[in-house]
């Protein structure tokens, strides 16, 4: 009981890459970033006849194994999970912790992952449908993709005015359909027919997309095309706009986090070797460049030299 | 007549969502959004002739419930406006206060959402037009979106800029427009016969639309639509970098004013209850995050206790 | 021949809206415009044949009285230019002034403004290329938008930045030209024929402009072609954030002026009313928001208090 | 064997613009880039086969002598790089140095520029493809702008979140070629007939450029493209706002170096000639204007003389 006991803390810090198993934990994440790649790129190719038919061999063994590989990390990940930082904390019994991990979303992007395939092997299914929803298993790559989540947090952050341009988007597409299509509706019925339909041609003018497959062909539709066409300038610069305020933001802000750091470090005047590696990790962290955190540092202890003594007593105030 | 006027506040207050009826003014405002929403889909919807012929009663039924509850709303608003703190300070009689309302942005949307159907209704018209325009009412919802208010903001702000890139942008258009049609006229009589028609293609290209119903075929006129192309990268990039630039600045700002509240409550050298839930209503309204709200309050108290007191001589270093 | 002088001087006033006729001045240049809009909207509307025809001699007296107070207007000034404080202290004697501002942009778009109708006035001609470049008198517009030369001046302060943009364009370019030639030149050879033709495509496509009337067709071309829209999305990208970056330096640039103009009224310790009216004159010239520019005032004025004393001697450093 | 090292170092002096022999380096570079440019232009313009036929001679004529010259150029670039400081203190001996320079990335440039046309003149081949590789030679020009490489470098700097956006982008265009491969796939299979086919409609939809020539036609794949035209306005906005925020903090940096610069020749108190012209070398190749660079001096001398000595007293306040 012992043994296996720790063998799955074992396991746990070998997919945690914790402890002494962080360069085992790198080659297992590395093994599952290619397994899911080639998974996507095969299913992508599978979809073209011509290739499904002569290698399907491949292919079905491919899958096999693949799925295999993926319920046997989605059970060793259920199996372990008791012994990670996160869920120890957060329950009493191993059964509760499972349940926890079991419906937190990434074991449900796991699952998502293997579902597909077992229903199709369970019950001999074979459709398309059901082949295609395999690539939701490229959701997997955002357990790995640390760049993604620092990405996804600018969205987060600017959420409230995305909604708002959003919103404003719905107003100004809803009042760019209604008015194609009481100047282009008798003209071209097959095109502007209800307002549904003018909304396909207000979404790709509206986006600067202008596929060009559906165009008011009257003079006053052309008119109140083109007002639109310029309106379409200022919906795309919101988004655009927002993003890189929020960029600029979280730039000043890491820089911030940096300098808070260093001065924290330097209360008691000086830098020691443990201090200066803590700063360089945190450096690294944030993303920050040598040139600059060298900047923050020296900054800093000029600041602090020029304020070093008290003018009245003489001494560090 | 006390009892009307008591009733009558006690709406104004609900409308308002003030004092004690937040809650209720809170439930009356999704109630309300709710229905435009659903209306606006019915409409959309309504539109397309098979949905139109088949939920022929439904439409009119959710018609007639509609616009009674929304001209239900505009009574009600008109005759509670002397109640309101804005109204109220404005004139001195309660028909000088309604006068003022009805002129008022937000009630004359109001009118608009329901003067279409009225209309209808009054002289049993059924207008295409008339049908369509019952979509203006998307516009009641501006009253309840602040997020919407405060990015139109932002395009206000840069109104003089963005004026000077719409005049930019025009003059390109006719000089984009003229030679064009100077050089496709002869060979596309049909598309580029005249200025106003060849502005159809420039238009779509300066906004980087590109519709591609209307292309120059000439090699001359090729080389010029070139270099349109080119430019339309230009007056693209114009309206964005202004409005990234202003969303820049809003979030300088409000961090500023936030900062200089933290300041001006710092006066006596510390922070009570009061003071710091006034700063948290302020944080809350300024869109702030609390780990940035509470990273200002840090910095300015150290700063104020770094200038204070030498901690050996206890006098000001 | 005073009388004259003196006539010339209040000509050049008006003109410059300076001294006791800014009004008069501020009127003329109203007219002005509105004369160089109707213009320009007459020329674009004449190019529509069944408007030439029926409106044939409105247009006809239109140009004849446009020309002619243009003609009177490019006389004037130039008879009053020498009264100018530019061109008075330019040269010596008056006709080297004149000639100095004969060719100045300004005169120059003057005299591009009503030499095409000179020329077919003269020598009775009609050619359409002829009454298309009527329209550049748009560009008389130039000498009254302020807000136009600021733009300006930030496309010019990214010079060298948009230059290596343009420049990193026209490497793209030519290899996307390159390689979709090659691609798909035997299939397409309509389309592809040559590297000049390629280009069409190449640069509706990096500028996402997209009209799609030539497109790849063969698989590999695809693969090119997809990489190509790729490949756009970063050629958008690098004007815009340019120009965002260089509008956000002038915002700070401006505000960074303020606050030095108010260091340099504040050295005496106070502002009076003088300074206070310089100041709001500068305000409005950079265009800074009343609250910002009180901020700055307040900010100031708050770090001198604080700094008042000298810790030595007491007094005021 | 003097004389020979003696011309060497000349030549190598003169390649570098470096000491006495900037001028001619200059002019050397002009000679060159014009070469290049006309190079280029020919290619391109070959390819237009009536061109080709008519000018075949002037076209070889101009090859045979390009390439001529580039090959002495590479020769005398392998022979002199000895000379140069970057490869003299590489290496001990001139074959090992020879060696380091033929495999930098731009002596690599240079091989690939004349590699097709030797390969064509040596083999008597004249394959489409080769002459079209001759185009590479358009690289040689990376040696001569350094603003490109200053733009580069911003794309270097965001290279983690760039790839991010990029992985993302990926991910989004799987699960929108899927999506619309299944609702498309049995209307339209010759468009939408497999997953990669797809992806030419998503690639062209996410970056906005939008050909047009591969729609979708049913109302679901429609509803489901209008979804992609708006999240497409998020893909472009990303890079865009990635690489704004660069450029800004691209400025600042630069601002800052010269502001560390002049605080570091303001240590003793006041600026010699010498430092002057140090600064002055800076400003240039930091690309800061004028008058922003005096402004960044004047303000540390103030700031310095402020808190240097009090006007009464004579000593530091």
């Amino acid at each position: 009981m012992n043994h296996l006991r720790h063998l799955r803390q074992t396991i746990a810090h070998v997919f945690e890459a914790s402890g002494d198993y962080q360069r085992a934990g790198h080659l297992l994440d590395i093994a599952l970033i290619s397994l899911i790649m080639v998974n996507v790129i095969a299913i992508v190719l599978e979809s073209v006849s011509s290739i499904a038919v002569q290698y399907h061999q491949e292919f079905l063994l491919l899958e096999v194994v693949s799925v295999s590989l993926f319920s046997i990390e989605y059970l060793i990940r259920l199996w372990t999970c008791v012994d990670r930082a996160k869920y120890a904390a957060m329950a009493t019994s191993n059964t509760k912790r499972r349940i926890r991990y079991l419906l937190s979303p990434l074991a449900l992007i796991d699952l998502i992952a293997i579902l597909p395939s077992l229903l199709m092997f369970a019950f001999a299914l074979d459709l398309r449908f059901l082949r295609v929803l395999r690539l939701l298993r490229v959701f997997k790559l955002t357990r790995y993709s640390r760049a993604m989540q620092l990405l996804l947090q600018a969205f987060i952050d600017e959420g409230s005015s995305l909604l708002a341009a959003f919103f404003i988007m719905a107003v100004v597409l809803i009042l760019a359909s209604c008015g194609i299509y009481l100047l282009e509706h008798d003209i071209q019925p097959d095109k502007f027919g209800s307002i549904p339909a003018a909304m396909w041609w207000a979404m790709a003018t509206l986006t600067t997309v202008g596929y060009g497959d559906v165009v008011p062909i009257t003079p006053l539709g052309k008119l109140f095309g083109g007002v639109i066409t310029l309106v379409s300038m200022g919906m795309v610069a919101v988004p655009t706009g927002l993003l890189a305020s929020s960029f600029s933001e979280q730039v000043r802000k890491r820089r911030q986090v940096f300098e808070d750091a260093v001065y924290e470090q330097l209360i008691d005047g000086s830098l020691g070797e443990a201090q200066l590696s803590h700063l360089e990790d945190l450096r690294y962290k944030l993303g920050l460049s040598k040139l600059e955190a060298n900047k923050a540092i020296k900054t800093q202890l000029n600041a602090r030299s020029a304020q070093l003594f008290c003018r009245h007593c003489g001494k560090r105030p």
